[in-house]
């Protein structure tokens, strides 16, 4: 018996760069506006929010961008990840086909989202930043700020969704542990958070609202920047090493995907597997299907728009063309907070326009169900927002098991439940429900998109 | 800058023997005795709780004994488990010392208790047990046999300390996820639960009460076998994993342990970091200080008597000698769960006898602050239990500095802490406090020991 099989990288095959998939795109993705002027934005206009050093990642045309060498003595902590054959999952399936995870919840703070947060606290430093703002929904990328601004000396303040903050106490312990200060948003530090608790004195809050909060504090303090995330070109790159090491761990099981799956929220962590493999056919490579997962009720690639919108519910950001659902839309409170977005990276979205990738949303019942069956059969307990992925892999399985055909499936597994056992608990309990999608809500935020010239 | 170096070993190194330590000892350890005849106890006498194939590896005399390969191919999928040089800690402390710390927590259930809880699903399995019960504390026994449980088909039964059932949903819903059943402990379902609860209906729960309830229920079907996380040789022989794989590894760091240290509730995580080194001190090797920390409202090997004493409360187990506080102790509600034991295991114990360890006790506060200054400069957040260990290695390195000396410090991280999250905020809100140790139940729980002829 030959089980659960796991592809270790030796950490001299750490990588040294990321990968930057402008450099492939057989067209360019449009460019990112000045909401006033509708002109495209200069790197000059995003310096009051980040070091410039990210501002030029974001813009960059280079296929292979160093990662500093203090940026990878962190990653060393976890990284390279492991791949993992799911062989026991195979077997509850009775599938012939061959399922890979790469396993991104052994960072310190349980997710992918280190991988950005890391060198975005490094750059920082690096321009004499003493304070970052930021924004967190489930609590993922918030404690991994957190703990990235405890390596490198940096003040961070993170606007919680209030809905979080009060649901999850300690996923903010975690944060606070690590040493940063959280805000539940919306509050009244900020203007836009006063401006929505004037009208809704309990508003739960939205990752749209508490992005607002942590721009508009970047913006108005010298000592402050600010942190996303999601969404950005950097961001999306610096997750790439996640792909980089899976392809050769792929090559070192002897195998290679025909599908490779993530979840979408942002659009981080899908990007991080996808966009290597991608990268690869785009220079000629073979083709595979690269498959977005998103939640039925926020299901900004299925059902959005692609048009030029905010990032944020205060409309403080540039606009970006995207796959949205207004940057009014408040998403039900469905538990895989990481996912609550109204709107996807660019470049996943202009991915998805150019055919390239596919994208599809499930209801939370099925996502559960598939978390459920992964933890029994592998022992790992995934994030709701990674069960999304894991819903998307079983049906594919059982797909090839009903064709009778084996194909190779890789998803990135991207991070652990440890902070969100209530909603297993709401699941188990049978208080978990399949959301009502809001299309009347969502007509109503799509008709109050910017209008923008064609 | 070279930072927090990780020492991997390949999953070629992944041990292939256990360390049986009793191969070494210059005296035997005494013998487990029975309790009505006082005669020490045969294999058959333990038959109706164990597979006969534990019970042997309990009273095995040879050096090593094999890992079936069903259990080293679960292994694989964390271990080896990675050894790291805690370097960000050594520059927050501004210490010569070299500190190390093996890190357990990457298992699937978040500490090192599946070392154990792996194999003792497998000889169950094997001798064809389809039920086990056993007990749990701060969960993280009860989850990590709920996971072997889960991969080798067996039905798992967990009584749950109450104080801990009640006040950790989270653990408790990763077991069920898993597949297990809770039950809160004292409960109604045996003659021990209900014994206790007649005197007192809102008992908060012990291991010792809860280890009754396990035993009984697996005395009395015939279908269902009792497993133990800790204590027993047998136990510490599989976590001996985890020193096999440090020796090598701080081989490769081309340094050597002068002080090796661990927590200790039962005596388990200790064992299996100390037991290697110390195994081959004993065969004629180089001494080092192995050192053993527990919490101070606990003090077994500090404060304990060396002494025949049962396992549980309910005295349905033999009488082992170790270092007790009474059977019928009930620690204080510290927090640290895994570590509320009135007893020690009976080699860690003989070995304190020989001289061959030294112990020490801390209190809460002290433990907590450490292990906050761990987080923030390692990442990690570690379990309560494991903020033990902190604490006594950074104040080896803070002596260290003092004296102006370097030693190299190894210590176990036996888990992470996202289940004790609730342990954090009370620490942070000043709520925690250091226990006044009750040194008249003690006396009056000593003075019910067994009485047993020298």
């Amino acid at each position: 018996m030959s089980d659960s099989i796991k592809y270790n990288l030796d950490e001299s095959r750490l990588p040294r760069f990321w990968y930057n998939i402008a450099a492939d795109l057989p067209t360019p993705a449009p460019p990112v506006l000045h909401p006033g002027t509708l002109a495209p934005v200069g790197p000059d206009d995003l310096a009051p929010l980040f070091p410039m050093s990210l501002i030029l990642q974001e813009v960059a045309a280079e296929r292979e961008i160093a990662i500093p060498e203090p940026v990878r003595d962190v990653y060393r902590q976890w990284r390279p990840s492991p791949l993992f054959r799911a062989r026991r999952l195979e077997r509850a399936l009775d599938t012939p086909a061959r399922i890979y995870y790469k396993w991104e919840g052994v960072s310190p703070a349980g997710s992918h989202k280190p991988n950005t947060a890391v060198p975005q606290a490094f750059y920082n430093r690096e321009a004499g930043v003493t304070n970052i703002s930021t924004e967190t929904g489930a609590g993922q990328w918030g404690s991994s700020l957190a703990f990235a601004g405890a390596l490198f000396g940096i003040n961070v303040t993170v606007y919680m969704v209030r809905v979080s903050y009060d649901q999850k106490p300690y996923r903010r312990a975690l944060m606070e542990t690590y040493g940063a200060r959280c805000v539940a948003s919306p509050s009244m530090e900020t203007a836009s958070g006063r401006a929505v608790l004037e009208r809704n004195a309990n508003h739960p809050g939205s990752l749209g609202i508490a992005i607002s909060e942590a721009v508009e504090v970047a913006a108005q303090r010298d000592d402050t920047k600010y942190a996303l995330g999601s969404v950005l070109n950097h961001v999306l790159l610096h997750q790439t090493v996640i792909g980089i090491e899976a392809m050769e761990q792929m090559a070192m099981a002897g195998d290679d995907p025909d599908i490779v799956v993530g979840c979408t929220g942002g659009g981080s962590n899908f990007a991080g597997i996808a966009f290597p493999f991608l990268g690869a056919q785009l220079r000629g490579g073979r083709k595979r299907r690269i498959v977005a997962v998103e939640p039925a009720a926020c299901p900004s690639l299925t059902r959005g728009r692609y048009a030029y919108d905010f990032g944020d519910t205060g409309h403080l950001t540039p606009l970006t063309k995207m796959h949205t659902l207004g940057s009014t839309f408040t998403p039900p409170g469905f538990h895989a907070g990481g996912l609550r977005y109204h709107g996807m990276a660019p470049l996943v979205s202009h991915l998805k326009e150019l055919g390239l990738i596919e994208a599809r949303a499930y209801q939370q019942l099925a996502v559960f169900e598939a978390g459920v069956q992964f933890a029994r059969a592998e022992g790992i307990l995934p994030a709701p927002e990674a069960n999304h992925a894991v819903r998307a892999v079983i049906d594919e399985a059982l797909e090839c098991k009903k064709q009778g055909t084996s194909r190779v499936i890789l998803f990135n597994l991207c991070g652990h439940g440890h902070f969100d056992m209530q909603a297993y608990i709401d699941y188990f309990a049978g208080k978990l429900k399949d959301l009502a999608y809001e299309e009347s809500e969502l007509a109503m935020a799509l008709a109050g998109l910017p209008s923008v010239p064609a």
